[in-house]
């Protein structure tokens, strides 16, 4: 199994996280001018939207950073939980955003990021967790125990 | 334009719709037992999610049903919006759990439906809306207007 490197640590993103976040996730596509106001409100909507099953509540999002003994972020990704009628009426974790920082891709952040969320997905009650991702990937998801199951498809106007 | 067969209507997923659903559910997957509680509680659980930007509040979960004239239960599907930090702190429709009654398959019905689903979410502000499906259903999606964008990946317990 392979674990951080000395120093980095993962945990929930925060407030804090603002400019590494913005940074670190222009390796995967455009951000656009986030503001740090609509950053914290984006991440005060997260927190407060859970997922209620009878009287349990877990959170519906969550957004996770590694950052360096620094605290500066090298990567960020989510998964989020959504609530079905199929399966029993069960959950199934959406993984989305995953960015490695490009100076600090090759260190198993990557797997170890998506191992993270995976397991806090299924450990939440997901009965599967899955995930979008082009071509030129796969062989990485393959390596962190995603297997291809299906096409991904878009429409925009 | 297609357009809703005579006496055929689209509206959102209601409680009364619970047999319906369940059944017609089945002809994309193992829907498991569900109870009218659960069912129940569920679409409670949906009506009271939101996405919350600024003062404007829109439904997170959107299932929607086709009935007959007899409101009987002949198409059902939902999109969800998610709130990312990316693309300007952008939304994306997420479309699920399509499925059109087997005895009800080729009248444009799983057509009209995903373009309902489709525009609904670009109307809430979705700059794009995607789906996951199975190789042999990418020549339906595509005469909904989606492309191919790109791989579906999974991992179960
Ligand atoms: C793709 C990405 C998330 C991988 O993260 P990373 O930290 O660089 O990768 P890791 O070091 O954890 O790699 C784990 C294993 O996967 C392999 N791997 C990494 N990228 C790969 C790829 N594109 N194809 C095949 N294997 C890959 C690594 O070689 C490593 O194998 P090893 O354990 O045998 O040495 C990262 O490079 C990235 O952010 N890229 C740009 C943004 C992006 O494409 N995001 C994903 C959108 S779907
Ligand atoms: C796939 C499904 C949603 C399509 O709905 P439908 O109401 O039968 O399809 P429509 O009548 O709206 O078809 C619209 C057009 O797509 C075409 N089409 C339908 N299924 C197709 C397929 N699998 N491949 C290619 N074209 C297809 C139709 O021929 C029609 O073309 P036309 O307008 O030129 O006549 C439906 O058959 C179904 O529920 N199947 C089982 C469950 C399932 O697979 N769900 C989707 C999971 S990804």
């Amino acid at each position: 199994m392979p674990v951080l490197p000395q120093g980095y640590t993962i945990r929930r993103l925060e407030p804090q996280d603002y400019d590494g976040v913005v940074e670190t996730l222009k390796v995967l596509t455009v951000v656009g001018n986030v503001t740090r106001s609509q950053f914290e409100e984006t991440l005060n909507y997260w927190k407060e939207t859970t997922v209620k099953i009878g009287v349990h509540s877990i959170p519906a999002y969550n957004p996770h950073v590694i950052v360096d003994d620094s605290d500066r972020v090298v990567a960020t990704g989510t998964v989020f939980i959504e609530r079905k009628i199929i399966r029993d009426c069960g959950l199934v974790g959406h993984v989305e955003d995953i960015a490695v920082a490009k100076d600090q891709q090759g260190k198993q952040l990557g797997l170890l990021l998506i191992q993270h969320l995976t397991k806090l997905a299924h450990d939440q009650g997901a009965y599967k967790v899955i995930l979008d991702c082009d071509d030129k990937n796969v062989g990485f998801y393959e390596k962190c125990g995603y297997r291809r199951c299906g096409v991904e498809m878009d429409h925009r106007l």
